[in-house]
Parts: structure tokens; C-alpha cells; sequence
């Protein structure tokens, strides 16, 4: 136990009793045998079964493993889709007291097996459609065993990977008797690598208690019940699918597994959420979009007044927000965190009830932000000091956190510089206002530090595409003597026009202060952007980082 | 830790940030400052007041015990109603790493200071309206200081205690900084003592983790949200209000405090339901059924389908559950517990989506019964050799169970016969059926053990005073030289009329076999009741043991 905590009167309660993630199985299948899971198979069909056919396969799938040699603290890698397998595995590997690594099948092939090498995986579970994926790094991690999961027999499988086995038959063979290990709660029960743009991937070890807590907590802010049909849209490899796996069993609620879904196609997980009566999902804007255009295509629009839709990953739009609510009364929530933080530290769920009586812009305003912050998590905003700033809606800090879901290291990996007096730095800027709403302005490394004050550079870009001509625009901070940073505004336009700089600020005044204005705008043909499309910034700052000097 | 845990990877997790009742309020005062607490004063006048504002309270009543010397590990008494005060001194005793004594005041004083010595309790604070329960103890407990909670001014406030001390001069005198420790999660944070029919109360401590994962646990499985208002009618000084108050400041709900209440002036707390919008609230049958009673007065009934009321103490009468559903449309939820289980073990709330085909009476049927295991208690149902009997609906057994909020043993007392393998014997005798309903039907005591099998006494005696002439009815089980034990049935007629066995039996056979049959029925003029009213089966036991002696 921690030194530094205070001792009072020892208890009577059941406090060794730990918090293992077999539980929550375990638990569902006990009080819930007859739940359905939905599932959509390999080859497109989709088919069901309940949580006790399901538990039944997970007790399986744990003596397999063990069958296999695998020991408690070992690390199990998987490459699957949302599939019903992929389901299972969430609750087999980390039974059996080893981690699983959760494999990112969008990473490149040197950092997927940076992963499988920094991890030290032995196993790698891998579903036939990915085995393109798993090939290519199969010569880097000699070491590593295989296993396929298909539903055709191994023979029918083509494979380069050397001495492949065959998940269902090792299912077929494996003992049907529950065995479960008390596992040390403190122990890792998931791994994910973040992806930053800079570096190797960072390996964040997710424990049981963390993933118990974070899943209570998420049932409880989100009011999921057995009422509930949850559809797993996020994929299943990012951040613990956001913990809403292990939050539908808690609730004992349906479960839905789209297996293999393209971008491009997403009628079908639109058709499943009406068949199925679906109530809560998690994904990204990009496929709540598309999905919105396809709803608006159907004669009869959905009631999906009981649903509530988690959309992370990056701002939803307004008009997205507003169209599922007018459309089909979705409520689509705003969700905030990161790989660091399990994922989830904020839901904007509904409309505070305490704000019934603003008006209704005011109240969409705050929708759009990031919502309040989960209990449990402990947080601060702070200054370029490291001093607090109060939560008044106005002033901007760093956003710090700790708690029992927020990661307190990376693994075999010193990274001093991310954390604070035991807080996780963030990275992000926010404000938080008296009813508790977090806002976030900014990405620390981009927010411009101009004479010991902060300049949100998002809402400053946001302020400036307002203009009609302005196509697009980022607002960097470049090196000035006297001020230490200063905003420039880079701004593509319609046909390259040159707008003066009056015009510009304008456009900005009604939101920004005159000493927050930039000093200059410089119109360019294009911005420099990132291999994944987003503004590079880094670049943008080197390339102008003279505008000011003398 | 627990040396026969498995441990498995490191987490790279923040597992040492421990769970204390603080986090859950801080966190409401910092995200839900405007959320709003009503209460009753001692002298019947409704007010309110905000989160922000109890919270500072809350941080100078800490502060304030502080500076009376209150050291971690101490233990403070409380004697109040359901007032504010005591909602306040809820987080502030255990905030500072002391416990909090709940003294139950319905208790004789001689249990009442046995629990005082007991506990090591050093401060006790207690309501003016209390004052004389307090002066009856004080004598026996010569070292105890006393703290007076009232609205008036110390002068005006005659007793017998000695040197008191007046809690608004000590909260006013203390500081508005909060300074709270990080106390480890296994420490107590209050403690209950349960009054059982034979011996001295037992002590039960209750942690900070246990209160914790019980409060997450009650916030998940009821739904309790920020759209809630949440009323405390069970007495807080039991069994943690049944962590009710907890719970609704992990939802940031609006909480109703109804202070002091008679059981037969139900009407204000029916007043206060319909405006303040009650949509949970905690009680027995006993405050429900007069409850009922009023709004059948009423000309317009109130709508309360989005309430959930909790009942427990007693299996609540079907004619309650259907007549709230009828008139008000509130689920009426029949929770189950125990002081040693923080209480709440299982609860039924409305009726799983997945009983939806069943025909309309066995729906209720389910609906009477103890309801669902809530996650995270492990259970089993055991026979009379220990023996696991399965969940089929039919076997019974005694119900085991362990977990976060399970008592693993009295304080400073031996009873290894109330455990076994880890396990709390709930002395209570259940079945478990396919949909994970728990129905309790029978005390381990009262079960009647005949040939190696058990037969309810309850069902039994249920079933016979369904016989029109049958006013009341007793069934125990009596030696029997060669089945161990036999059932006798102990009768009281209708103008003492005796009925022929046979008849006795025609009753009886629709719900039991040949072998369960009583093979005697004595009619009496009245059953032994205990001092409170139940029926006193160890009486009847002793005054018939030799019926089927040869």
C-alpha cells in the first residue's frame, strides 16, 4: 500500500475480496444466462446466442490457453474485427491472469511489431481476414506462437505463418470446467500502445481494478441497464472498444457485434440498430455521419428516443447532434479521454437538468463540449506554471488528472515530463465552467503563449473560416521578442485573394480580445498537413518561426 | 495482499489511488455546485440549499472535529434523524479517516452503551430532539464528549450532559480550507452494530472501498442519475441508509432530507414527493402501505412512473406493488440485505426485458421475490452438508456469499460459524431460478430438516392460512427419531374450532408432497410472539420437542 495514506480503524468488509474483470462474466452469466449477443459471422450472416453459451466458450477458451502453456502475467496478442471471438478473448485471456494485447491492424508494419517485441507477446491470436496483417510481421517476431480463428477447418486456410493452430479446435478439446484464478487486482488485464506522431507507440497496462471501476462507472453515468442493447461500433483493438464491452455485461444488457464493417458501407449497422432495437453505441463522427445521411434516405425515420449514442475521437458536429435528435431523437453523447485514460473521463449525457431554464443555444453550447467529468476521476487546470486556475468557464489550463483509470506510467519507458505531482498531463487545454462542463480549447503544444496569457488557436481558426472567402486557416504561435509568443494567422482563400488584415480582425473581434489578435496573416495556396490529413502544425511553426524576429 | 491471489503483469494503471467517500463528494461540489439538497429543519419548516454550499459545510465540520483532536482511527458517534446535519456528518467523520458510530436510537440504552464501549466511540454528536436517549447513556460511557446539534444557541438548550459542545460554533469557529488525507481504502469508514435476537450487538466496519463499490454498484443497477431526486426515508442510522445517500451524491442527484417523521404522519413525506418530483426513495412496507394509504385520499394522483422506491425489511405485499403501479405508476423495488452486507445484496427493479412472454401473474411472482444478485457479490446455495445445490428454481439451500461489501468477519468478536470457505452465511434459505431470480424462502433456523431434505416453514404456513377458519398458523420442525426432523403445524382457529387433518392437508397439497406434510396439527389459542411481535418459533420449538418422541 501506499505510504503516504492515512490509517484509520481497520474494517470487517470483505476488502481482499479483488476486483477481477472474470466477475463481471461470470456474474452476467449467472444472473442473465438467457441475455442474447448478436453477432454478425466471417461471412456476413448474422447469428445469436446468450450469455450462457457464450460464458460457456469463454471457460473454454481460458483452459485452451493454459492448455496452451500460458501463464499468468504472459501476453496474449489478438488481430479481430467487433467479432463474437474477439468478444470472448476480452474475457479468456485476462481470466487466466495473462494481458491482452489489444493490436492495432491500422498501425504500420514496424510499429505493429515494435508493439509484439516491446510486450514481450507470446501468443498472437489472429481471425483469417487478417492474416495479411499478421504475415508481414510474423519474420520480425520469431518467437511468436499463432493462432487462427476461422470457421473453416485449418487445411482450407493458406497461410505463410509457420506451425499455425486452430482456435476451435483447441476450443473442442479444452476442458468445459470453470477455473478461474483470484487474480492480484493490480494486475494487468489489457495492454494498448498509443500512437503519437512522434516516437515509438507508448504501452499503457490497464489493470483489473482499473478496467472494474471504469466499467462501473460508465454504467452508472450512462444508465445502462438490461433494458439496454449495445452495439459495438468502435472497433474492438482502440482503447478497450472504450470499455463498453465490459460495461454491457455489467448491465447484463444485449450485446451486438457487427463484426467486419466498411466505412463505406454502413447500411448495415443502421438496419441491425433498428432489428435490434439497439439503445447505446460508441464511434467516431465519421461513421455517426454517414450513418445520419442513410437514416435521412428512409421513408420511416427510427425512433431511437432510447438510444445513446457515445461519439468520441473528435468534436460531433453541431449539425450532426441536432440531426440525429430531430430525426430520431437519438442522444448523441459526447465523450472525451484517451488511450492513457482507459479510455473515458468525460460524457456530456443529455442536458444538465439544472440548465432547463438557459436558452436553447446556450444549451446546445455546452452539449458540444466534452460534458462533465466522471467520478472518480480527480482533475485540475493548470497554467504554464503549473499554478491552478479556477473553474469559471473562462480561464484555460492544462487539463491534469489521476485515479484508479488514469495511467500513472508508461511501460519500460521514463517519461518524466507527462506527469505532474502524480497527475497525468493531459495535453489538452480546457476550461471548466460553474456547471461543471469541460471544454477543451486546444492542444497544449499549440496553444499560443503571448506575454503569460494562453490563445486558443481552434477557436481562433474556427473565428476566422466564418469569413466566406477564407477556405481554410490555422493559427500558429511564432518566437517574438518581446511577448515570448505571437499568433499569425496562415489562411488559404478562394482564388488566393489577399484580405488586409482590418478585414481579418473583424472577423475575429466579436469573440477576441484586441491583444489576442494576430499581428499578421499570410495567405497561402495550402497547409502543410500530416500523412493522416491532419494540420501539421510542428511544420508550420518551423517554417515561420522568424515572422517576428527583429 | 491476499498471499492466494494469482499476480499476473504489472499495470501501468494509477492502482494506488485509493477509493474514499471523499472523492464522491468533492466531485459533486465541483462538477453539480447548483444541484440542490431540500431538508427539513427540527422544527418542521422545508428549506434548501446547494451542493457548493453543503460541501462547505462538510469541509469545516471536518476541519472543525479536527480541532477537537479527532485523530485517524477514532470513532464519533452520531444520534440523529434524517436531518442535513447528519447528511453533512456522513462525509465529514469519515473525510477526516475517523469512523462514524450510526447509533441505532430505538435500541435499549443497555445495548446502546454496550455499542459505545464497544466501538472505543469518543465524540457523539447528537440532535437536540435526542437529548434524552443520550442522558440515559451518558452515565455508563464516563469518557465520552458530546456535541449538540441544534438550530438555537447553547444557553437555550437544558440537559444533563456534561460540558457539552454546540456543532454551528465549532463549524463557525473552523477553518473553510479543505484539507482532506488520501486514507487507505480499508480503512473504516463507519461502523453498524446488528441487534439479533440473542446476545450482544455485533460489530460491523464498513470501508471506504466497500461503501464505494457498494455506492457505484446501487448508482448502475437502479439508474440513479442527475434527472433524479432522490428522498432518504429509512432511518439513517441504519445499515448506511442502505447507501442511498451515497448513491445520489455519486448521481448528483437532487437529495430530500424529511429530518424527523412519525410512522403515523405519512402525509408530509407524501407532500414532499409530489414537489420536490421524488423519483427514488428507501423504505419499509410498514411507511409504503400508509404511504398508499393517502394517495388513495387524493383527488388527482400524482404521477410517479419514473419513480423507484426501494423497500425492504419485509417482502412488500403484492397489493402495495400493484397498487403503486396502479394509481402512481411507481416500481416499487423489493431489495434485500443485511448489516452485513452494507446492506444491499440483490434487488428487483420493474421485470427483466427477457420475461417479457411470460403470462401476467408469474411476472409478478418474480416481482415479489428478492429479485437479481447485484455484480460483484459471489454467492452460492449451499445444503445442509455444504454442499453447492443448483440454480433451478427448486433446489434451496443456504444462501453464502462474499465480496467488496460482505462482512468477512465481527469486529473484535470470533463467530467462525457464520463463515465458511471464505463466505458469510446469510442464515437465510433460498432458490435461485433460470433467470437469476432469488427468492428467500425460509431462516436456516426455521427450516424444517426432514430425511436429509428441507421444507419451508413460510410456504407452509402461508399456504394454511389461506384455509378460511385459519387466523394464524406456525409451522416448525420437531424431533423425530427416525426422519431427524418432522413438521408440525400449531394452529389457531376461528372460535378454536379443530379442523380434521385431513382438511389440513387438502389445503396443502396443490404446493407440497406427501412427504412434506405436517403429520400433526395442534390447534392453539394464540402463538408465542416475541417481545416485537414475531413469531417465536424457538419457544414453540422447546414447548413441543417431544410430539414424535416414542
Amino acid at each position: 500500500m501506499n505510504p503516504e495514506l492515512v490509517k484509520g480503524r481497520p474494517s470487517t468488509s470483505g476488502d481482499g475480496y479483488p476486483l477481477n474483470t472474470t466477475t463481471l462474466i461470470r456474474h452476467a452469466a449467472r444472473t442473465s444466462p438467457e441475455q442474447e449477443i448478436v453477432f454478425r459471422t466471417s461471412d456476413g450472416r448474422w447469428d445469436r446466442y446468450t450469455y450462457a453459451d457464450a460464458y460457456s466458450r469463454i471457460v473454454r477458451s481460458a483452459n485452451a490457453l493454459r492448455d496452451l502453456g500460458i501463464q499468468p502475467g504472459d501476453v496474449v496478442g489478438v488481430l479481430d474485427w467487433n467479432s463474437r471471438r474477439h468478444f470472448e478473448l476480452y474475457w479468456s485471456i485476462p481470466g487466466t491472469a495473462a494481458a491482452m494485447l489489444q493490436m492495432n491492424l491500422r498501425l504500420g508494419e514496424e510499429d505493429l511489431g515494435f508493439v509484439v517485441r516491446h510486450s514481450g507477446t507470446s501468443w498472437i491470436l489472429v481471425e483469417e481476414t487478417l492474416l495479411a496483417v499478421a504475415e508481414k510481421i510474423a519474420p520480425t517476431v520469431p518467437d511468436v506462437r499463432w493462432v487462427i480463428m476461422t470457421d473453416k477447418p485449418l487445411e482450407q486456410v493458406e497461410t505463410s505463418l509457420p506451425d499455425p493452430l486452430h482456435y476451435e479446435d483447441l476450443l473442442a478439446a479444452a476442458s468445459t470446467e470453470a477455473d478461474w484464478p483470484m487474480i492480484d487486482e493490480t494486475s494487468a488485464y489489457s495492454a494498448c500502445y498509443t500512437t503519437g506522431t512522434t516516437g515509438r507507440p507508448k504501452g499503457v497496462y490497464y489493470s483489473h481494478r482499473c478496467i472494474y471501476l471504469h466499467t462501473m462507472t460508465m454504467v452508472a453515468e450512462l444508465g445502462i441497464s438490461a433494458y439496454d442493447s449495445v452495439m459495438l461500433i468502435t472497433p474492438m483493438f482502440h482503447a478497450n472498444c472504450w470499455g463498453l464491452p465490459q460495461a454491457a455485461v455489467q448491465a447484463r444488457a444485449k450485446v451486438v457485434l457487427p463484426g467486419r464493417y466498411a466505412a463505406g458501407e454502413l447500411s448495415p449497422l443502421v438496419d441491425a440498430i433498428i432489428e435490434e432495437t439497439v439503445t447505446v453505441a460508441n464511434g467516431a463522427p465519421a461513421i455517426f455521419g454517414p450513418m445520419l445521411d442513410y437514416i435521412k434516405t428512409l421513408e420511416t425515420k427510427p425512433d431511437l428516443s432510447r438510444a445513446r449514442f457515445l461519439s468520441g475521437a473528435s468534436e460531433p458536429p453541431l449539425s450532426l447532434m441536432r440531426g440525429y435528435a430531430e430525426l430520431t431523437g437519438a442522444d448523441i453523447i459526447h465523450a472525451y479521454g484517451a488511450t492513457e485514460t482507459t479510455p473515458l473521463v468525460s460524457v456530456n449525457r443529455g442536458i444538465k437538468p439544472s440548465l432547463a431554464q438557459l436558452p436553447e443555444e446556450e444549451k446546445w453550447d455546452r452539449k458540444r463540449s466534452q460534458g462533465v467529468m466522471l467520478t472518480g476521476v480527480d482533475f485540475r487546470l493548470v497554467d504554464g506554471e503549473d499554478r491552478d486556475v479556477p473553474f469559471d468557464g473562462k480561464a484555460q489550463g492544462e487539463l491534469l488528472m489521476r485515479g484508479p483509470w488514469i495511467t500513472a506510467s508508461y511501460h519500460d519507458l521514463n517519461e518524466p515530463e507527462r506527469f505532474h505531482e502524480g497527475y497525468w498531463r493531459s495535453g489538452d487545454v480546457a476550461t471548466i465552467d460553474t456547471f461543471g462542463y469541460l471544454k477543451i480549447v486546444d492542444r497544449i503544444k499549440d496553444v499560443i503563449k503571448s506575454g503569460g496569457e494562453w490563445i486558443s488557436s481552434i477557436d481562433m481558426e474556427n473565428a476566422l473560416t466564418s469569413h466566406p472567402l477564407v477556405r481554410e486557416a490555422a493559427v500558429i504561435g511564432v518566437p517574438h521578442p518581446k511577448w515570448q509568443e505571437r499568433p499569425i494567422a496562415v489562411v488559404v482563400t478562394d482564388g488566393g485573394v489577399e484580405l488586409p488584415l482590418s478585414e481579418i480582425k473583424d472577423v475575429l473581434a466579436p469573440q477576441f480580445a484586441t491583444w489576442q489578435m494576430p499581428d499578421k496573416v499570410l495567405f497561402v495556396d495550402s497547409l502543410a498537413r500530416t500523412s493522416v490529413g491532419k494540420l501539421d502544425k510542428k511544420v508550420m511553426r518551423e517554417s515561420y518561426k522568424d515572422v517576428y524576429a527583429d
